[in-house]
Parts: C-alpha cells; structure tokens; sequence
C-alpha cells in the first residue's frame, strides 16, 4: 500500500519539470554506472556463493538468490524520466551513487530526489 | 469425490510385477545414488560456471541453467514403482547407472528397464 504522499508524488507527472539534454546525460551516466556497479557486485557475491556450495541445497539457494536479484534488478531500474527521482533516490539511499554523481540536475530534482532518499530510509528495516 | 476415470487408473498397477522388499532396498540404493552423483555434477558444473562469469549475461545464463537443471531433476527423479522401470531405463541410458548397480531385480524388471534404455537411446540427439 502507498502512504499518500507517495501517492500523490507519483502522479503529478505533468506538472513535472522537464529533463534538459546535459541533465538527461548526466541522469544517464548516473544510472548506467550504478546498475554496472550492481551488477558487479551480484557477480561477485555469486561467484563466492558458488564457491562455498558444499550440498545440493546450496545450489538451488544460489539460484533462488540470483532469481531474486534479477527481478529485484528489473524493477528498481527503470529508465523513465517520469520514474528517476524515484529511482535515483532510492539508489541514492542504497549508496549505488552519490550526490556528486548527480551533480549538474536542477535543484527542483534534487530535491525529490533527495526526498525520495528520505523515503527509502524510513522503510529500511529497523 | 474420485472421479472414475481416476480411480480406475489408479488401480490399473494390480498388474505390473510387485517389488519384493529386497528389490525396493536395491532400487533405492540405484535411485539415491544416481541423484547423487547427477546432484554433485550439477554442483561442478555451478562452481565452474560460476568461476567463468565476466558479465552480467554470464550470471543470467547460470541462473537459468540452474533452473532447467533443477526442473529436470525434479522430473526426471520419480520415485513411485510404477514410474521405476521407466526412470532406470533413462538413468541407465544416461549412465548415471550401470547394470551392476541393478543388480538383484527380477528379469521381469530388467528388460522393462533395458527396453526404455533402448527407447532414450532413440530419443537422443543425433
């Protein structure tokens, strides 16, 4: 269930500030450097998880967990403009990238995106 | 409620040759040893598969072959009597056992158990 806020974050889409080209490249090295850096990361954890099998439950555990990882990776990134403050303030809070990364994105997205941050972090588990 | 059709197959096995209690000891010791060693070759070929990931596409492929694998072991490995002579035929095909292995069932068995053999050596490959 969406808390209202959110609600009425998501669709309000016309009254969004539109993406310039220099913000839609940077929002693009952005996202493409982070889910490249994920990706990474998932590639490593597998590697040691396969490396660690010693019984045949290990190995459907490897491949519940890469299963989980893809769809877990399909959702998060999606390239819409009407969905990246979303997407890069949950990455944002996942430290996938930084504000620096960011740089160079109009204030008004900023602060979404720092907004959604915020989101994320109240629905971390304690 | 049995709907007749059901129930009648389902008592159709009245005449197929019983396994002896020692039959039923040697099928499960062939049975559990086959999904063994086809469950530890999975695991090497994971490992392995694992080692060689570079990219992203690498891990989906290990995924989704750890999928059909699982699945296949899944239905390939059916341990109800009526089902054993058809799984050792394709156990024995595939050598995951030798006739040794079966050594101790009635003739009856073993030619229903060579005649499927026979019928997955059609099926493979060319």
């Amino acid at each position: 269930m969406n808390s209202p806020s959110v609600s009425q974050h998501r669709y309000t889409h016309q009254n969004e500030p539109a993406w310039s080209k220099s913000e839609k490249a940077i929002a693009h090295r952005a996202f493409d450097a982070a889910l490249e850096h994920e990706l990474q990361e998932v590639i490593q954890e597998a590697k040691q998880k396969a490396d660690q099998i010693k019984e045949p439950a290990d190995l459907w555990d490897l491949e519940h967990c890469l299963t989980q990882r893809r769809k877990e990776i399909d959702r998060k990134y999606d390239y819409r403009y009407s969905q990246l403050d979303l997407v890069f303030g949950r990455l944002l809070r996942e430290k996938w990238i930084n504000e620096e990364d960011l740089r160079g994105l109009g204030e008004d997205k900023m602060r979404a995106i720092r907004s959604y941050a915020k989101f994320f972090a109240g629905t971390d588990p304690a």
